[in-house]
């Protein structure tokens, strides 16, 4: 179990075997290619088909789009696993957010597979230039990357760092709000993590200039990735020095502090709870979770 | 304290206070660059001039190239720090390695401060045209970003998380040796974590890729930046099924499980340990130092 029982965060779990290996071989990635069992992903723009279980679509590779560049996902169920970015894939499909529709009922390993495909989809389409040298570049090692013809240079997907944390002082713990957040919702506090910097200081430095903490302490909890479009979120627990609040009303619109009680009363959906939850698939939903377990 | 006693990992500490706000603000950040107390990090190319103290050089901002870039670093002890990105910068110079000479005997503190510079400068060198639309961009952001006036387009530095793990059976860990490694060094296993993987699953695909194993279970230990060109080291020890090892050769040269008595030797600099243990700027060492602890 990669995880605490009953802790699985959502976007983990997915059961596809990435084969990297095959990425780098001709031979067997074009066997995978013209697999008869090979798999493409149904995709409307950058958003999953769901089939009639409710799960990711796939049809046959031959369905892919013949100007399309494929990318190899890796092995699922015994079955080569592809994904493609289409050359006509609508100006501002990246941005669709209609997964965020159905997420409440995918299983976290389908919407896993599907943060895989969605992330290198979205990289490819915003990166289709040499950032060295601005010449067009030609995808290669089955997707997963791209190379410049002209100046030799190798460009591989990014994946965001971001730090996620509870604030926890004398059995509270601080969460805050966006202004885009949906009425009422309140969650933990949030930040990339940037060069020269690690873990332990990105959550420093954020509880400092979003709420103007000082931190004792951090302690790593969970992760999951975040497809939105390629972040990787690390949800920690901080010990700060005291309570006082100096929010940064440039990025939170709110910041409170909860108890264990108006947490609990949340995360049940009690109507007259002090704030809504974040949705399960969420990481800061797992954290909540975590925290509970630890101090009931 | 962010770090249990004894254990501040390599490149971390850094007291520079990053001041984001004033990155956004360009009136703050005028000030800054007019600020006769202004500093310029002191690099011959991309490496640290260190002072007659051992300590990161410091010049007048005055004495920056007028065809720079500059990056506004932070405030450290009361003044503006700033780097440049030279226009003259020699080409390879981003692949220098002449740091690895001075950091044994550079503090943390210092090393993190640097890597914060060196990472930002190496990424807006191997950056300068738009992923997007291959037109020529400019800095913005004070240095932590290019903008592209043709699509518009925003670019941020980018930060490759990493995962470094021991993988741990029966009071053993798991240690492996890269080709390019000095004589007799052994390590942990390490790997890029890929879009739509948690830190739980990366360690448990590498350990697979990588010796053939199964992980049961993940406990992350620690993190650190590592400036080469710009990763962040997430530290994991790992439980597994077994010790059977089927070792990847394309990524290692050779693999073996070592007892506590064994990385004891190793760490103590023993002439007859079974292997030369990673040097203390790198988060190995720490995870290494951690598991001792732990087992002790
Ligand atoms: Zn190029
Ligand atoms: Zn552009």
């Amino acid at each position: 179990m990669l995880w605490q029982d009953g802790h699985q965060p959502g976007f983990t779990g997915s059961a596809l075997d990435r084969e990297d290996l095959i990425r780098t071989d001709p031979d067997r990635l074009a066997a995978m290619t013209s697999s008869l069992s090979a798999r493409l992903l149904a995709l409307d723009g950058i958003d999953p088909v769901l089939d009639d279980r409710g799960m990711l679509g796939w049809k046959s590779l031959a369905e892919a789009d013949p100007d399309s560049e494929l990318i190899f996902l890796g092995v699922l169920d015994g079955r080569p696993r592809f994904t493609e970015v289409r050359p006509d894939l609508p100006e501002g499909a990246t941005r669709s957010m209609a997964i965020f529709r159905v997420l409440d009922l995918l299983p976290p390993e389908e919407a896993s597979t599907y943060a895989a495909a969605r992330s290198l989809i979205d990289w490819h389409v915003r990166h289709g230039f040499c950032a060295k040298c601005g010449t067009a570049t030609a995808i290669f090692r089955g997707g997963w990357g791209r190379n410049c013809g002209a100046c030799g240079a190798e460009h591989f997907p990014r994946v965001d760092p971001v730090v996620i944390m509870l604030a926890e002082y004398e059995g509270r713990v601080l969460v805050g709000r966006q202004p885009r957040y949906p009425p009422r919702r309140y969650s933990a506090l949030a930040g990339f993590l940037e060069p020269g910097e690690s873990i332990e200081e990105a959550v420093a430095r954020e509880l400092h200039e979003e709420a103007g903490m000082k931190t004792w302490s951090v302690r790593y909890i969970v992760s999951q990735p975040w497809p939105f479009p390629s972040s990787l979120m690390m949800a920690c627990i901080a010990r700060v020095e005291d309570d006082a609040l100096t929010i940064d009303y440039t990025e939170l619109e709110d910041a409170i502090w909860v108890t264990r009680d108006e947490v609990v009363a949340s995360m049940n959906g009690d109507p007259d709870a002090r704030f809504l939850p974040p949705p399960p698939y969420a990481i800061a939903h797992t954290l909540f979770r975590r925290w509970l377990d630890e101090t009931g």
